[in-house]
């Protein structure tokens, strides 16, 4: 029975010859910003869709796979993270994530694009439920330029919630990027960054540890996690740091005074566990 | 750009409103058997794709993660586990794996299409190459009439490598299929199960967690991995067992033998975590 694409959504992808797609109530939005085209569906059984440029970025129902993971396990890892920088994350479930932790004193979230926040705000208004957070700052410039201009050792998480690594989200994957990261953390600073697939993209992932390494940062681990809705369902995030990655502030965890609907201490631990494939394909430093 | 369905086979499924797709080469057979249609491809990315009745069942790429997960965590959980029935597999992956374990004497397969195995034979002769093996048993028949005839106490571990709780696989998600396998299984002995997506189907999970405990096994566990042919790309496995299932011969398996692609002992100990909200969906039993 061939495939009716009428009424869905289709992320399909030559290069890696996969593709998902999701059923469809309506088209909600399109439009054309300066950086990207963005739409928004009502899906029959995913809530909301946000897509930029053709590819998944946010939908209701699995969204929190992601945000939490790009938060919660870089945050317990840092000893005690107040000063927290968001390069991306325009939708602002991240931010929420962030917002949760009762220590952290600034979360700033730099996003090129405007129109992705302001979109987000109306069709996922859950994820900016914490934009009026007296320690939020959103800001809607370029991240590297904000980067750049940072103090030194300010910051104590850098959250890279960004595309892919083609077009204007290369830059973000660079060893110069990660030399600009390290400088502006502190000592105990953890930078996380979304590393596309594990089963995929293990160039990408490879290529990310090297520059790391190489911008001086002497650790890095890679957290694996569900996220249906991006190629192959399975996802990851990497840490680079100065310190053992693998070790957090788990009792923290288990005392947290916040909901999540998937991170928790064994999920975090579950996480951080390597593959044996990806073991043969990399040479860990630690 | 509308997605040209040409050159791909897609897995559509209306019920959970998410199709799947992988681009192809070709495709390189087609037959309707007594009990189903058997379609094989070779695709641009994932190898070979073996496709029963429209569901995609196996792919070259990615099917480590599923027969992995299938076999070691339900035998490393068993103290010594030496006899081993697999209800459907009939691509054998699963039996390769089990028969990696040394100590096992005795490895059953029991799936009631033999066009499957001679199909996975010609087609994923990597998935059959312990099809030879003398401690291998490979018959073609009904699961679950086999099982009935099975002494009881007679087994360690039972593996349920079906299709989907619909039309014929139905019958093994039932009360009285757990009592068959809670006979058949002496008093260590171990039943897993492929339990579909932990996001899409916890009612499935629900109702197996409860036909379970009916049944009379006392503990229940999941296991989450990752399998991208799969809805959803996140995929589970639970066991059902006298014990509490989260202990497993962890030393045993730092000092295995054989190589996996997947498992180790932490990716155990990582698929065993609950996500938060399967916590709260679920009264679990340990």
């Amino acid at each position: 029975m061939p495939f009716d694409t009428q009424n869905w959504f289709t992320e399909a992808i030559d290069e890696t010859g996969t593709a998902f797609s999701l059923k469809l109530k309506t088209k909600l939005h399109e439009e054309q910003t300066p950086y990207q085209k963005i739409e928004i569906f009502d899906t029959q059984t995913f809530g909301k869709l946000m897509v930029i440029d053709g590819c998944t970025m946010v939908s209701s129902r699995d969204n929190f796979l992601y945000h939490e993971m790009m938060a919660h396990p870089a945050l317990f890892t840092h000893p005690a993270p107040q000063r927290v920088l968001i390069i991306g994350g325009g939708d602002c479930g991240t931010l929420r994530e962030v917002l949760k932790h009762p220590w952290v004193k600034q979360a700033c979230q730099v996003d090129i694009d405007e129109r992705v926040t302001r979109l987000s705000e109306k069709y996922f208004p859950e994820l900016c439920e914490s934009n009026q957070d007296p320690r939020a700052e959103l800001h809607f410039s370029d991240g590297i330029k904000w980067l750049q201009e940072t103090a030194p050792d300010s910051l104590d998480v850098i959250i890279v919630d960004s595309t892919d690594p083609v077009g204007p989200g290369e830059v973000l994957f660079s060893e110069e990027f990660y030399r600009h990261c390290r400088r502006a953390l502190n000592h105990d600073g953890i930078l996380v960054q979304q590393s596309e697939s594990p089963l995929l993209h293990q160039d990408i992932l490879l290529n990310m540890y090297q520059r790391m390494q190489a911008a001086g940062f002497s650790h890095q681990a890679t957290l694996n996690f569900p996220q249906p809705i991006y190629p192959s369902g399975w996802w990851s995030a990497t840490l680079a740091g100065n310190t053992k990655l693998q070790h957090f502030r788990e009792q923290d965890v288990q005392q947290k005074t916040f909901d999540c609907q998937y991170y928790n201490a064994d999920i975090h631990k579950g996480a951080l566990a390597v593959p044996e494939f990806m073991k043969k394909t990399f040479t860990l430093s630690d």
